[in-house]
């Protein structure tokens, strides 16, 4: 449809795929879905995901082939839909497109696959949608060990309650937040980022949620304190409970996390990074569950 | 370059002009400027400003064919891209290219200009940037006035200070947020919406400045509140300033706003608008003073 982008991309001999998904809209009348040329231009400049920030997306880990979580990736995104009053949004074609990308892209042992969806071009009916399937960044030095920071996202755990139009929540493409986070961080000398709420409460990171474990006890930040649901930490839950075991949703104070047995950032393509050190503290590197959570979150376990 | 989009787009018969800037970082090589089809398609899915709401923006008002405070726009333009460690951007550049979308522009009494600046497509060195001119909304009706509703923020006015990762006082794309908060106040039967702090004190609206008349004082929201430093209200100050009056900042309650002699909300397009109720309180509308500010912020004072 369109002719090569003049955008200065450096050329990757691993080209991403890219699905562009008329028709996200449950009930749109759409052509069939196909694979269209990555580096080329594919969204108006009136398109309100890019002048707004306004939409949602989900990024899903692919490991040896096999998209992990894709039901509750496509779960989160209709709820991030709804919080954003974006149209009722077609799963099932959105699911044809993720397995198309993937069946497109090279075989590898990791891929990153995002699905994105916006309101739209200004003034248009229909949201722009589409899946990006690329090999996964290396994130073996993340895996080993994270030094983290805490940061005050300013905004008390009880949020979500007193102001949904907040959007705590909803994973919207208005991040630019937690990218900042991250370039904040690393002025700090660390990687990563713990937000903390204002009334002084670990969150999550700004693309992971917190998994901390105590004793006996597996913690995880309660959802409703303002964080997103993470995927990956629900998979965490299934697998304990299979073994007897619990996770609790429990508010933890940085010194809480600081002095715990260990504790991770869980997302979908990085997977597990084990705290090493948070702020001035540093936390023990527990490599057993390190290699555990990275068999059960690919996939694998 | 592209051929015409997909996008269902209700075609117009007077049809926005768009201006891409290639080259907006300051010492970057670019190729001359030119107008494109505005209906193509000439953003990468991979454009930070849309996976990540990462980029910067300025709405412009331009009347009868002259834009309105281009310089204060584009300094606050490039105080945002130092907020968000944007590469330095070439403001002349910028100001070439609204010039040429204005003379591309058929003729118009009000057209809304818009410049907006994202970090450009992932792994990529270089901004995306581009000029849409279109003609303005019809703003009568509100002009004349709005039903406003208050809508906590979540953060306290001190977030500036503690918190200058979360941009607040920077115009970024990330407003899904300031989208969000206009539905819910369609939803409660309104207009539009004063943002209040955590610790309860009037900032601003979504993509408006509150200027309020009391006595023989103005008063606006102190930018270091955590507000955008406002153009128009900065026009306001110094069109006061030479009548032998004065703009102070001051923090105010939404009770003090109500019991006052008038209030406004400013931005560069639709320019003045008079709260006419605030949640249950009817304000006066004090049609002098707003015809007023309609021909001050318009140019044509």
């Amino acid at each position: 449809m369109s002719q090569p982008s003049s955008h200065p991309v450096p050329p990757s001999p691993r080209t991403p795929v890219l699905v562009m998904v008329p028709g996200a809209r449950r009930g749109a009348q759409a052509p069939p879905l196909e694979v269209v040329e990555e580096g080329a231009d594919h969204l108006l400049v009136t398109d309100l995901g890019v002048t707004r920030g306004d939409g949602a997306f989900e990024t899903i880990g692919v490991f040896d082939g096999t998209a992990v979580n894709v039901g509750p990736h496509l779960a989160r995104l209709a709820r991030s839909g709804r919080a954003l009053d974006l149209p009722e949004l077609d799963l099932e074609r959105l699911e044809q497109a993720i397995d198309l990308a993937i069946s497109a892209h090279v075989p590898a042992e990791e891929i990153t696959l995002r699905v994105i969806v916006t309101r739209g071009p200004e003034n248009g009916e229909e949201p722009t949608a589409w899946i990006h399937a690329r090999i996964a960044d290396d994130y073996s030095a993340e895996r080993a060990g994270l030094a983290v920071v805490t940061l005050d996202r300013g905004l008390p755990t009880t949020v979500m309650q007193t102001s949904p139009w907040l959007l705590a929540g909803a994973k919207t493409l208005s991040y630019a937040v937690n990218m900042a986070v991250l370039r904040e961080a690393k002025r700090q000398g660390a990687d990563e980022v713990l937000f903390v709420s204002s009334d002084g409460w670990c969150l999550e990171g700004p693309t992971s949620t917190l998994l901390v474990h105590r004793g006996d006890e597996w913690i995880t930040t309660p959802a409703d304190a303002g964080v997103l649901p993470g995927t990956s930490v629900a998979t965490v839950g299934r697998a304990l409970e299979a073994r007897g075991e619990t996770l609790t949703e429990a508010l933890l104070r940085p010194e809480e996390v600081a002095a715990s047995d260990g504790a991770w950032l869980l997302s979908s393509s990085r997977l597990a990074a084990p705290i090493r050190r948070l702020d001035e503290a540093e936390l023990p590197v527990d490599e057993t569950t390190t290699a555990w959570l990275l068999e059960l979150l690919s996939g694998r376990a």
